[in-house]
């Protein structure tokens, strides 16, 4: 059993504390919080031992009926891996902790590359993380990018990429932040980041990205096109998709046509928070005339790391060599296989 | 087992449907459904037969490979009971159907009153319903009112009420209902329809309602003021609220203030949908100054009803006699205690 | 001319400035700004000397080709009154620097009564201001409950008012500030703290009032009840309105129902940025059953106040002494007179 | 001075209806309305003849205090052209009114091409309208697409054009439309309409478009990315930006990167319904990498086409023969020239 310790239980660490709670290989040992808030319930009433960074905040847990197993240092001593999803920045901070305490750690998107000098992505490079003691996942956006871009390169190169990013403002339960009724370019500067964080996985695809905030909290949505270095085929498209395990196809049947109606739809599959795992393209946006491809992808910034998290521990721990057994047991574990 | 039918599996009807599976004394014996949409994807997952108004749309439905059982004659004519979920307005003209099925049927708040001469409530006038053939079910926001005004008025006595009802805009999944950056006095006149529908339940209270929408989709928030008959004492209403059913208490230390954070709480706590069945009374709000109580509370639009037309189910089939077991059992069945 | 200063061009400065300059006994001296943003480029499009606080600030502005006319101190020396529209918090620290110019000072509502030990709201204590050398002119939704529950305690008498604001959550132009889809209890517990602001300009008002924010960016509306003493009559209601020079009615057969659509009313109007001076009152809404009012109003965040200020300047200056008087200039001069 | 008549006092035709009141060679007969609201009160304020469709509907205005100066019939008699700014596929089924009536009409962009057989955009094809009798003038996304599509392909030709269209939900003052929390792709296909709407003016131009609908009421944004025919220089596509008539620069330095602070700026210049009539290209997004040219551009989707209008009523009469004349002397009789 791998021993995964979660420093910061919040939007990503307490999904990905209860994905490696349903993994035969792992578990977790602790999670951490600065605070009792609603989430240090929630990690009680999963019976999650919590750590707290600061033990002179000891006071506040113990009067709010949450029991504090330790400090941080105690948590990381204990673990063999740590995922660090505290807020993006505090992260790179941690680094020294990780390194004191012995053990391997993997960083979210929300920090730079540099963090760990290796950024990974369970499609693209999975083989080349095996024994890494440091790696970052990367982010949501560059996930799902990753995701479709390696697909359909593998089948048909691809030239250039040119995404923009529809992102959502904030997440469902961030009441703090907007905007409330406005569409914002952020950056104002083209291209975006995403673009070289992208590179940082594939590093000799040609990307432009773009992106923009809006007034929503339901999942980004990318307009994703590819020239391809060959003419592509619509039908041969649709098939790739449907055989790859973290992209979903929302069926134009389904008369789906947002993200909204898509999260709702995965909430009624009974999926745990009603996460959409993998990249949700849309059927009816696949276009591809001659060696243009286009097509809409709903990404779900709370989610599809999740996963790829999960993945990332086995081949830091070098527990399973093959990306795909890792996916097929991450996948397995959750219920999870993608929408069709 | 009582065989009961769910005359549109739509935001509620599919609720019901999945609460009624896990009950031990009912089960689903079919849902309908007017087009093949994602939640008719949703039933044939389930297992749900699924029944068509209009067997000549058939067609649509089989190219979109969901079977269908048969004609909504024929699913009434299986049952004992129907839970009528179809759009507000619609109910009515279904009574026919169900008159001529010989089947008693349940209508949703978005129906009169008239519909079917009585208006239930669990927490109210259970034994009321026992035996009858045909009930509605209040609507959400008059659940959550005649919740709290009953357990307030059992125990002091009230005098008048007074409830500003702040309303969600459109449900999450719906994508074409506003509005989008405004308040709007819906109605612009006062009061509101929804004192005399708490009246249909508790006919001697005074109470005079306003309600205004805005762009949320995360549940209704009641303000809500009584004018008690003799003084009230905070520490009692907040023991009361802690024992009753169906009223939930937001701790002040779990920092929630807002629909948004409440939601993703019950979602953390792993409840179906997220769905608060409860009332969310805000501990914090709840002040009471002699005879004046005042107290902020989230209703859930998609589910408080839920529970009651559970309960309702067995007072009107005559299994259950007593509101106290129906309610525990429904509870029970569902996993169910209210936050505290 | 009266001299004007306005510290702080933002939101209420700006607006503040231009009806300054809309009057025929005032005048703007100079505007303050901390960056070069777009309101700079407004002050410079406008003629209005810029001063700003920092001078080393200097090079940005002249890299912004826009003129930096000197200090905040430069600008308060020629000044007989300034106008502190500082962000919230701000202001109170500014008291000496106006102290030491020997300047009268105004400040807004996002201060505490105690900067200037006098809070002043037009319809209600205009004679008191008279002379005074700091006054502190109250928040919009302050204003907007002093000159309803003035107008209606003149009449009838009011032995208690309950109100319910429904505010906004950010200001058009600010894109950082949420929810995007919430309703937020603020504060969570009961009463808000409007009340006793109310009470600071009518000290023996019995008051309670609750206040939640929603996502919307088009003004608040308020839902205000009060117990008269003694039975009033809603055609007069009405009447007392139509005369008052600060309440605007939202006639029914508008078709207005929500803050969206007085918002566009009023710019169609030709209003300048689509400004609402005065208080909102939807006449559906106005209900009067024996000794208990009922009403919704509309509160413009942005605008209310600024009417408020141009009187408090010439009641501080003592050159106008009958709030009547004042009153009628100051709308005169803006070509303002209320809705009906 | 030519007789204009507004079919349809909205959104649009209230916008028309005061900048031909601004024109020295234009005047208003007569606008129509089907019923009382709050923007016939509106027309009633500004002094325009209110006519009606529908003659049995006289009473309701009546009532409203709303003089009623005849039939929609005889305001048709009485004008030269008139303006069809009814709702979106209504228009169509005016065109025998107006042949009837002989006299020359403009549709909006609302109806398709074919309604007129002709479609118009100030910058491409003012010299063939001249003297037409029927003429659409584009949507508001597909005048502010043709204007910086014909200005790019002008100096450097432009082989392939690709544009994303995240477009507001509703209007500001519309309560109706959503979606509240939703990206929403509309159409969920690629390409979008909009692309063959841009080819019924540039008739050779290559060009995919996708659209998305976003939760906001404030302008629509377009990312918009163009193959070039031979290398741009950025320089010199600021300086095309800064010499257009109907194109505006977003200075970077204003610290404007969103829709909503855009609007606030337009307000603040006093600009009626704070109107952006132009473009609204962002310095910062202006990105050419040799023949790959990318910009974000705001697009008020209340005001673009409102100086289109006037500049096509001007070539239908024949009365200005020349764009670039007509172009000025719509801009100078609003005193608008575009934000640099």
């Amino acid at each position: 059993m791998i021993r995964v310790a979660i420093n910061g239980y919040g939007t990503i660490g307490k999904r990905v504390a209860d994905a490696v709670t349903c993994q035969p290989d792992m578990k977790i040992i602790g999670v951490s919080k600065t605070k009792p808030s609603a989430e240090a319930y929630i990690a009680k009433a999963r019976g999650f031992p919590l750590y707290i960074a600061d033990l002179s905040k000891k006071d506040a847990f113990d009067k709010a009926g949450i029991p504090v197993a330790g400090s941080v240092e105690e948590m990381l001593a204990a673990c063999d891996i740590v995922v660090d999803a505290t807020p993006g920045g505090i992260g790179a901070k941690n680094r020294a902790l990780y390194e004191k305490a012995g053990i391997k750690a993997i960083w979210q998107g929300g920090e730079d590359h540099e963090v760990a000098g290796f950024s990974f992505s369970s499609s693209c490079n999975y083989a080349d993380a095996i024994g890494k003691d440091y790696v970052r996942v990367v982010s949501c956006n560059t996930t799902g990018l990753c995701r479709i871009i390696k697909l359909i390169s593998d089948e048909y190169g691809v030239k250039k990429v040119r995404a923009t990013m529809i992102r959502r403002g904030g997440d469902p339960g961030d009441i703090k932040r907007g905007p409330i009724d406005a569409i914002v370019c952020n950056p104002v500067t083209i291209p975006s980041h995403h673009g070289p964080d992208v590179q940082s996985v594939i590093p000799d695809i040609r990307i432009v990205t773009t992106a923009l905030i809006v007034p929503t909290t339901m999942m980004h949505m990318h307009v994703v096109q590819m020239d391809l270095a060959r003419p592509g085929d619509r039908n041969r498209v649709l098939e790739l998709i449907k055989n790859h395990p973290r992209i979903g196809l929302v069926r134009t049947q389904t008369g789906i046509t947002s993200t909204a109606e898509l999260k709702e739809y995965v909430m009624d599959l009974g999926r745990p928070r009603a996460d959409l795992w993998e990249n949700g393209v849309f059927e009816g946006s696949i276009s591809v005339d001659g060696d243009d491809l286009y097509l809409f992808q709903a990404i779900h910034q709370e989610a599809d790391v999740v996963v790829e998290t999960i993945d990332c521990i086995r081949a830091m721990m070098g527990t399973i060599k093959v990306a795909e057994e890792s996916i097929a047991l991450t996948n397995h574990s959750l219920g999870f296989s993608p929408i069709r």
